[in-house]
């Protein structure tokens, strides 16, 4: 089990760390779904605070400095499951940078058009945040 | 895998909704870490922007309405791993009505705290966050 000691620093256990960055990416899997359901497919109805409320949270998950979860020794080792990290992520410094700046920046748009409320920009946004996780999957995420 | 459909509405799939919520607590605690070790004991050097940002994840998780994810049927069943949810959860809704709202209510607090930057001050606000997640695992989490 998970105590609060050690889940911050060097003492962290690659477990935990793993465990961490595949619930912080799948707790925005989840907040992109209730936007793609509001504001792009309709499948419910749309729900302005909500989708404030989902955006902020994929904002706040971005911002989180999850980088800091990319322990050495992580590159392999299972969390809540093995990890799908490739060995790129941990070498390719450069890109990996690229990719996470424009993956903030758009998690803060998304976040400033959901709170502003117009249907249609947040649709747009949905589609540049979705493609912001896509660049790093294709890049640094091993396929299932 | 998971896939962005279905992930927001009636379709969910019970695995998919105690995953969720397992990912978010587990991506909370992460948080609570950070501020534990820059905050409370000083194993890390207090950073105020990373303070900051972790009170921020969990506000902004704290206010993106979990309560969705114990859908009927959720009871029990495995996401990550078999859910520790009593089933208390589901029927004592006036109790989980309170905690919860004081648990949304001292996750805003330390954000306005965390925001200010004085580190007295989140030490304590970190005490009272502390106390409201137990309150809920106190009642309403199975015990390992
Ligand atoms: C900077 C790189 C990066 C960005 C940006 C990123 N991801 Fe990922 N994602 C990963 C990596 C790497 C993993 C594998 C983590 C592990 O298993 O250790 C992952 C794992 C996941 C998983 C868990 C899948 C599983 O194995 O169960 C989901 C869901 C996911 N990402 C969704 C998203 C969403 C949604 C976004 C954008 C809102 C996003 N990711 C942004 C790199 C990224
Ligand atoms: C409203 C009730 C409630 C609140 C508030 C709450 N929790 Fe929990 N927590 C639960 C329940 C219920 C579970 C079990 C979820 C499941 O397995 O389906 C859980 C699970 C967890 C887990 C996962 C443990 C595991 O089994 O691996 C962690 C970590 C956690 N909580 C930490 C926190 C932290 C930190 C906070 C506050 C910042 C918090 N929780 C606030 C009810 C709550």
């Amino acid at each position: 089990a998970l105590s609060l000691a050690g889940l911050a620093s060097a003492q962290m256990k690659p477990e935990d760390a793993i465990k961490f960055r595949q619930s912080g990416y799948t707790f925005m899997a989840w907040n992109m779904g209730k936007i793609k359901a509001q504001a792009v497919d309709g499948t419910t109805p749309f729900n302005k605070d909500q989708v404030a409320a989902a955006a902020n949270a994929i904002a706040a998950v971005a911002n989180s400095g999850m980088g800091s979860l990319y322990l050495p020794g992580t590159d392999k080792g299972k969390g809540w499951k093995d990890t799908r990290v490739k060995p790129e992520l941990f070498t390719d410094k450069e890109e990996v940078g690229k990719i996470a700046k424009n993956f903030v920046e758009q998690a803060n748009k998304l976040q400033q058009v959901a709170l502003a409320g117009d249907q249609a920009a947040i649709k747009t946004q949905f589609g540049e945040m979705g493609k912001a996780c896509k660049a790093c999957h294709d890049k640094f995420r091993i396929e299932e």
